[in-house]
């Protein structure tokens, strides 16, 4: 059997024509996470004209070390498998727009219009979103200066450059407690800051973490700045039940507050909930006409590879059907 | 990287333990296709104590030669496929029941009662039904008599053993078609029958088994019975119009008439659709508390394996946030 070969040829991606303002597509898929990449495939088995515009190809899936609950394989490397799913993609005649932002979104009769953030729109009759999610702010003073220089929204990624170092890790949740025993792996001495009272982790990862002696647990306490000068020395944080503040010394800052939806391109376009992820119903339609969601950025629970590339096929599925029933394919 | 490897061993599954009726597992897991194995992939990381019962492991995808839309492989060997899923479900230490069938599923408080055409019990306090759909029987005399011996449902499977041979498909949709297709790729001499006025498969499949020289298409006319001795020799099919009846020879019959949910065992527990799928919501959640439902036995359109495996392992964390939040577990 043909494996896909992992070497990943970049050249291809050169080579890839960019998608065309003239043209109306069938289908503009926005992202390129696994949502995306699965509703790739299975456009263009459907022969739908379809274009992708995306910041990257991979998404999350490249901030992931290792994958084990990618149905056949006991073990994966995540870049191993976002590499698999690339080439896949790659393998039909698919324009990509790569490294754009959106900024506004709008529909006009049965044609969506998607304009990037360099001025251009595109054109479609059926539109994915599939731009998952970002890592949540802490939105303080420090915060924008010093992210790649001591400040860091991934431990997958980063935790191994602070090995036996100072870290402080702000969240109180299951991301921030998996975070700090990255770090406690390589010998980091890590304070953990939560800015509200009570730690949300399950139970037995805050025991694991509390029977580690590297470790430093501040609850209650708000960071209210990232100070530094080439790079991260430490943050200033504020006891919220007395209000004294109290410098710390760091030598990084790991953000582990939460997950945004990246829908602020539609939020005046679709129904959202409260957490700002787009609202669909079981074949990936959102409350407009045309316009389907998929992955992470959409109120589907439980954000997993094999979930979001589940809810990507049937979205391009879904968007095939309407195109069909409009006569628009 | 580790790539599964494709040698099944067998002997795993003689050694694989069954299900004990004493034990009241987290899950219970029925079937054993895409959804059913990402889910128990799922439940065994989540370390719930789970089960599965099922007649075979692989399901539909077995029924198929080729994949070419599992993300990550441009083409893959459906039994390749099947076995990678197979072996990962087998690296985690499942209980597992084969060859059996569901007879009756009941639930006492927050408990689930399953019991096995071998009259024993199994018990669980959540429960998955992921047991897929079968081919739509003709009903019509001989028919059963003669499966394995000219009569058959799966074009992928069978196509193969009927080259240059005269063949009879019931059906008239996408799947009588393609079944057509197969068959005239083996250089079958194709009848086919379909039931009702009008062939309701897609225009250009329609088209192409129209400009092929050896198809002979029936419009309106149904397959009344199957005729032979020990194997096929051909169909009697009656004219719904005129009312004429009619000998066809034929080596070979395939019947593609439609699938069926296998939700027999839950129709008195659960809400059905018109069809007798398996109503389920985006969490896969079914009208009872603590059942879910995944694959092709629910309302979730688009019967495609990796939408299965998404589902699967979306009802599996599902399932375990329902008996986290009950206290079951």
């Amino acid at each position: 059997m043909e494996f896909p070969d992992f070497t990943l040829d970049t050249s291809m991606l050169e080579e890839a024509a960019e998608p065309d303002p003239e043209t109306t597509y069938d289908l503009l898929i926005l992202g390129g996470g696994p949502a995306a990449m699965s509703a790739a495939v299975y456009a263009a088995r459907k022969m739908m004209t379809c274009a992708m515009i995306t910041k990257d190809f991979g998404g999350q899936v490249r901030e992931t070390s290792e994958v084990e609950n990618w149905l056949g394989f006991q073990n994966i490397n995540a870049k191993d498998l976002a590499d698999s799913f690339e080439e896949h993609v790659k393998s039909f005649d698919i324009p990509v727009k790569l490294g754009t932002a959106i900024t506004t979104i709008t529909k006009e009769k049965d044609t969506f219009l998607v304009t990037t953030d360099d001025a251009v729109t595109y054109h479609s009759h059926a539109l994915l979103l599939s731009t998952g999610k970002r890592h949540r702010p802490l939105n303080v003073p420090g915060e924008k200066e010093f992210v790649g220089r001591g400040l860091a929204y991934c431990a997958t990624c980063d935790a191994p450059f602070y090995k036996k170092k100072k870290v402080v890790v702000a969240g109180g949740g299951n991301s921030a407690f998996t975070t700090t025993l990255d770090l406690l792996k390589v010998e980091a001495e890590v304070t953990l800051v939560n800015a509200i009272k009570g730690w949300q982790a399950d139970a037995s990862l805050v025991e694991r973490v509390k029977r580690a002696e590297t470790v430093n647990l501040l609850d209650n306490h708000q960071i209210v700045k990232i100070e530094g000068t080439d790079r991260v020395t430490g943050v200033l944080v504020k006891d919220r039940q007395s209000g004294t503040e109290e410098h710390l010394a760091a030598n990084g800052v790991f953000v582990e507050i939460g997950l945004l939806p990246n829908s602020e391109s539609v939020k005046d376009l679709v129904a959202l909930n409260e957490q700002g992820e787009v609202v669909v119903d079981c074949a990936s339609q959102t409350s407009i006409e045309g316009l389907y969601a998929a992955g992470d950025v959409t109120t589907v629970p439980h954000k997993q590879i094999v979930i979001a590339a589940g809810e990507g096929a049937k979205a391009a599925l879904s968007a095939y059907d309407y195109l069909m029933r409009k006569s628009l394919i």
